[in-house]
């Protein structure tokens, strides 16, 4: 998506750590507009799927998951980072490990809104070693739900998470897959 | 906002320790058609103030902050709840005790997303004791912007922290207040 391209040239940053910073329009301030074109986006390839509801992973995946719904018509579940006392009854958990925080997190979803009966697609922020992704992907093995696919905003891909996840016969569709990243603030985007 | 009242009627349960559950539309699973209604309602309220911008708090104010963003056609702005590597430069933050997840919060926003020229709206999912929103509140009050005011979906009005807040003469529109509300599930909306 060339627009996400650029956008992510203009106002991303690199920072120490292999971090990429799009916290401009992405995932501290949410520039709702685009956001609503990147949904559009995934609506487009997703379209003929038959989804019938979005999950995704507080905090950052909330915004994008909720723009893109819209183009669904279907609700947004978002998986919690610890089990609090606002889910009722039992759930599904699995276990991933976030490398920009550097800390384990349970991501917890209520058997109340996921079943068999449903078929997701997933949506997501970023995509870099995958571990966050393989636990959305667990929760939906869990549920017994039919899944269409991954669509994720930014692809790491030189970290190799979508890779092994599509080698598993996920379908994983990213919007802008960075090849390469440099400290000096070099991005290359995979063709 | 009669729509919600009914939803929190019908979706909504009470919770031992005073929670009330609404897991089913706002934040857990979100109906972002709904959301919607919701955001219309926000901006009906406050259209004529000229926010230029929302501020939340993450997890679950993201949803609501950017549906009702779209009909101010302007960004959001959510507090982190702990400072990570996605945020560079200096930040505002301001400590909040979460009595659902009893714990204490930090929220934290980068200096770069809020100024003495925005012109705010804050929106929340809830408004109990008013930890939360003392917090955000906080953290416009470092920034120097200007505030129209708070829009918050559900009052717990016996709780007392919108009414503390409004006595700061600090606008709180909420669209449900609840009166009170009972461990056998009866809800009693203030009129």
């Amino acid at each position: 998506m060339l627009s996400l391209e650029r956008r992510i040239m203009s106002e991303g940053t690199v920072a120490k750590g292999d971090v990429l910073r799009v916290d401009r329009f992405l995932n501290h301030m949410v520039d709702v507009r685009f956001l609503s074109e990147i949904g559009r986006e995934f609506h487009r390839i997703f379209s003929d799927c038959g989804v019938n509801k979005i999950l995704t992973a507080e905090a950052s995946g909330i915004a994008i998951a909720c723009m893109t719904a819209q183009f669904f018509d279907c609700p947004v579940v978002f998986a919690k980072k610890s089990r609090t006392s606002n889910i009722s009854g039992s759930v599904y958990s699995a276990s991933a490990h976030s490398y920009t925080h550097g800390n384990d997190n349970t991501l917890t979803v209520s058997r109340d809104y996921i079943s068999p009966d449903d078929t997701l697609l997933i949506i997501d922020d970023f995509l870099a070693h995958g571990a966050a992704l393989g636990a959305l992907l667990d929760i939906v093995s869990q549920s017994g739900a039919a899944l269409v696919g991954c669509g994720i905003v930014i692809e790491k891909a030189y970290q190799g998470g979508g890779d092994a996840i599509r080698a598993r016969g996920i379908r994983v569709e990213s919007l802008a897959k960075i090849e390469s990243m440099s400290d000096d603030g070099e991005i290359v985007f995979a063709r």
